[in-house]
C-alpha cells in the first residue's frame, strides 16, 4: 500500500471505472467470492468490472501504483481456486468486457472480448457454418479469457488440440497497465518470439487477457459414435492404433472408463443403463467427425469390423440416433452424478505419457487400496490424450483426508513422470504439488518470468507458484 | 571479456569439449561462417561442437563467465542470417548432438537430439508407419533444433500446423548453462506455464535447444493432387472454402501461383511444362491426404466436380501417377530455378490475414510497378495460411537496391497489418523491419525477456532485436 492508501486507490478506481465498474461493500456479489473449486470462498476488497481494454489498463495502473493485489476472474468455472480472491486482493472480473466482435469467414477467425461465454462463441461460429473447436461441460459460463488463461482442454483435444492451438491473436494488459499484443489473424507469424504464448495457460500470473482471435474449423456434417466393451487396456491401445490408422483425423474422441467408474454410474445414476450383458475389463467411447454420411459412415463401420475381426472387442453398440449418442455420452459425463455415491472426495486430472495410462491406473488403484483401504475410487478419461480423471473418496473429512489421497495419487503420478494437471491447471489447490511435475530449474524460471512481468507480485498472488 | 581473457576461456572450452568439440584457426570449417542468407559470411572466434547436453551446459557456463558471445548453429539452412556468426562470437554447432533417441509407437512420439537432420526424423518415423509432420525443401540439412528454434513452416502447415504444434517436450540450456525443461511426452500438461513455448520460435535469443520430443501423425495412405487454372483470387477463395467444407482435415496443401510466377517458371525452366491452353488469372495446386484410395479418391473427385459445376474453375488436371505429382509440385517448387531469370533480387516471406491475400498481391504489384518500374516480381505461396512469397529483382545491385525493394514490399505489408516474416524468421536480415509487424510495447517485452534469461546478452547478439 502506498500513495494515500486504500481510500485514495478506491476513489481513483471508481473514477476510472464508473459506478457499474466498481463494486464495494454490500454491492459485492457472492459469486465473486470463489470459483468452482473445493477451496473456501474469500470476499475481495472490491470488484472491478472494466468494460474496455482501456479500463482494464487504467484499473491495473491504479492498482499497481497503490500496490494492491488483483485476482482475475472469468466465468469462475475453474476447479483449482485460480480465481478465488487472494486474501486482501481486488477481484478483476471481465464480465462486462464481453461480446463477439467479428467472425471472418474467409480467414475462419472469431474475434471476441475476454468475458464472452464459450457457448456464445460456439453459437456465433455455428451461425456462420463454422465450428468453435474448444468444448467442455461448463460451456455456458466459462469465458474466452478464462479458457485461454488456463489453456482449457475438453472433449475434442484429440482432434483440435488444447485451447492454445486455436489462439491466433491475443491482447493482454500487464500488471503495470501496459497493453501488449495484437489481434493477429495470421496462421503464420514468425516476426520475433510469439509473445502470446506467454499468456496462454499462465493462469493470470503474467497479464490479463482482454481480447482474442480464435481459429475456427469447418463444421462436421456427420458424427459416428460407438460404445465398446473390451478385455483390458492393451486391447484399448490396439483399438486406438487402428482408429488412428483407419480414421486418421476423423477420430474426434477416444474415451475410456474403467469398471469401477462404469459400475458406479450404471448401478447408481438414473437413466444410465448398461447396454452390455455381463462384466468387462474396460469400456470405450469412440467418436468420429466426418464430412459425408455415406462415405464416412462406411469408413467408421469398416474400422469397427476390422477391430471385431481382430478379436479386440468383446461387445459393442453403434449409435443409431441422436438419442443414442446422448445416452452414450451421458454415461461418460456422469462424474457429477456419482459425487453423492463417493461422498467427500477429491477429483484428479492427471496427465501421463499415453503408453503408460493402463499401467498408471493399475498402480494407482493398487496404491490406494494398500495405503487407504477405505477410499473408493473411479477411473476414466481421455485415453488418447493421456489424460486420466480419478475421483477418490477421502479416508476422513477435512484437509488431512484430502492430503492423504493427494499424496497417494500424485506420488504415483510422479513415479510415472506424469503431470499433476493435464487440463485444469494448478491454481491455489495444487500449488504444493507443482514440484511433482516441474523441476526446480523450471519453477525458478517461472518465478523469474513473474518477477520480470509483474515485479511487485500483484497479479494473482498465491496461485501456481 | 573477463577472468583471464580469451586464452583462458579457450583453454577451458577445449578441456570441456575435447579436441573434436573445439575447433579454432584453420580448423574452423568454412560452412560455419554463414547460414543460407544473402548476408556476408563471418568467421567465428572458434567453433564449439558439444556432443551432449552436459557439454552444451559446460560450454555456455564457460562462455558466460568470460562474457563471450555465442551464435547458435543448426543445419545452417536459415535464410535470414540468424546463424551467421555475430562478429567476435563463438559458433556453437549442434551437429555432434545428433540422433533419434526413441520412437514410442503407443504415444506416437519421436525423441531426438537437436542436431538430427529433419529427413532422418522423417525416415525413422516412416519406418514405424508414422508421419513426421514438418516438411520443407531443406529437409536433408535442416535440424530438429533449428526447425524448433525458428518454428519452421513448410508445405503442410494447413494440415499439421507450424513446428510449434508438434513439439511436446523440449530441453534447453540457458545462457548461464542452466538446463531447463523436460522430455515431456504428454499431449496435455497444464502444470504451470508452458515454458517450452518460450524457446520455440525465439531464434536462439533465450536459450539453446538440446533435445526434443515431437508428436507424430498417422501416415497417409492416399494422396490426391490437382492443378487448376482459375479466373482470380476471389474464385480461389471460394474453392478454398469448398475444399475445407468437402475435404475437412483431408486438405493438406492449397498453393497459389500468380501469372507472373507461372509464366516465369513455365517459359524459362526446363521440364516445367504449362499443361493449360491459353492464359489464366491464377493457378492453384490443391492436395488431399487420406486413408483409403477408393473412399477418399471419390471424395476428392466429388469436391472437384462441385467446383467445376459452380463455375469456379477454368481448367484443371488431376494427377494420375507419381510422376504427375512430381511434375505438378515441380512447378510450385521452382523458386530457386527462376533466380537466374530475376538476377539480383530479394525473396520475401510475408504473412497476411488470409482474407487479404488477393488484395495484398494486387497492391504490392502496383506499388512495385509505380515506385520501382524496373523491378520484376513473382508472387506465389501458401494461400490458405496467408503466407505469400514475393521474389522481386532489385533496381540496382547492392544494399541500396535491396533496401528500396524492402521498403516497398514491407510498406504494403504493414498497410495490410501483415507480418514481415510468416515462416523464415527475423534473424539479422529483417531486424530493421521488425517494427513494421510488432508494436513498441511488444519489442520492449521481448527485450525484457532477453534481459531476464540472458542478462549479459551473450546468446545470438544482433539477431531479431
Amino acid at each position: 500500500m502506498s500513495e494515500g492508501g486504500e481510500e485514495q486507490a478506491f476513489s481513483e478506481l471508481k473514477a476510472a471505472l464508473g459506478p457499474a465498474g466498481f463494486l464495494i461493500g454490500d454491492d459485492i456479489p457472492t459469486r465473486n467470492h470463489a470459483d468452482s473449486s473445493v477451496l473456501p470462498p474469500q470476499r475481495p476488497l472490491a470488484v472491478l468490472r472494466p468494460a474496455s481494454t482501456e479500463e482494464v489498463s487504467a484499473a491495473l495502473a491504479i492498482a499497481s501504483r497503490h500496490r494492491l493485489a488483483v485476482t482475475v476472474q472469468g466465468g469462475l468455472t475453474g476447479l483449482c481456486g485460480g480465481a478465488t480472491p487472494a486474501p486482501g486482493s481486488l477481484a478483476l472480473s471481465l464480465e462486462r468486457l464481453a461480446g463477439v466482435e467479428e467472425i471472418d469467414g474467409r480467414a475462419m477467425t472469431l474475434t471476441a472480448r475476454a468475458g464472452t461465454p464459450l457457448e456464445a462463441m460456439q453459437r456465433a461460429a455455428e451461425a456462420e457454418g463454422l465450428l468453435f473447436p474448444v468444448d467442455f461441460g461448463a460451456r455456458g459460463t466459462a469465458t474466452a479469457g478464462g479458457i485461454v488463461a488456463t489453456n482449457a482442454g475438453g472433449n475434442r483435444v484429440l482432434r483440435y488440440g488444447m485451447t492454445r492451438a486455436s489462439v491466433l491473436g491475443l491482447e493482454a494488459v500487464l500488471a503495470d497497465g501496459t497493453v501488449i499484443g495484437s489481434l493477429n489473424k495470421m496462421l503464420k507469424n514468425n516476426a520475433g518470439p510469439d509473445l502470446k504464448q506467454l499468456f496462454v495457460g499462465s493462469e493470470g500470473l503474467l497479464g490479463v487477457v482482454t481480447r482474442l482471435v480464435f481459429a475456427l474449423q469447418p463444421l462436421p456434417r456427420w458424427t459416428g459414435l460407438a460404445l465398446m466393451a473390451v478385455r483390458d487396456f492393451e486391447a484399448a491401445a490396439d483399438i486406438l492404433a487402428s482408429a488412428r490408422a483407419d480414421l486418421g483425423p476423423m477420430l474426434s474422441a477416444f474415451e475410456v472408463m474403467w469398471p469401477d467408474y462404469w459400475t458406479m454410474v450404471t448401478e447408481n445414476v438414473t437413466g444410465r443403463r448398461d447396454p452390455f450383458a455381463g462384466r468387462h475389463g474396460l469400456y470405450l467411447l469412440v467418436e468420429g467427425h466426418g464430412r459425408d454420411a455415406a462415405r464416412d459412415g462406411a469408413a467408421f463401420e469398416a474400422f469397427l469390423e476390422g477391430i471385431f475381426e481382430a478379436g479386440l472387442v468383446e461387445d459393442a453398440v453403434l449409435a443409431q440416433s441422436l438419442a443414442d449418442m446422448e445416452a452414450f455420452w451421458a454415461i461418460r459425463d456422469a462424474s457429477a452424478e456419482i459425487e453423492p455415491v463417493l461422498g467427500e472426495h477429491e477429483s484428479f486430472d492427471v496427465g501421463l505419457p499415453p503408453g503408460e495410462v493402463g499401467r498408471f491406473v493399475e498402480a494407482c488403484r493398487s496404491a490406494l487400496a494398500h495405503e487407504l483401504p477405505d477410499s473408493r475410487a473411479a477411473f476414466f478419461g481421455h485415453a488418447a490424450d493421456g489424460n486420466i480423471h480419478v475421483m477418490a473418496s477421502v479416508p476422513e473429512p477435512g484437509p488431512a483426508g484430502h492430503h492423504a489421497v493427494e499424496s497417494v495419487v500424485y506420488g504415483v503420478t510422479r513415479a510415472f513422470s506424469g503431470s499433476v494437471s493435464a487440463e485444469h491447471g494448478i491454481g491455489a489447490l495444487k500449488r504444493g504439488w507443482l514440484g511433482h511435475s516441474r523441476s526446480k530449474a523450471e519453477i525458478a524460471l517461472i518465478e523469474r518470468l513473474k518477477a520480470t512481468l509483474d515485479p511487485h507480485g500483484l497479479l494473482n498472488p498465491g496461485k501456481v507458484i
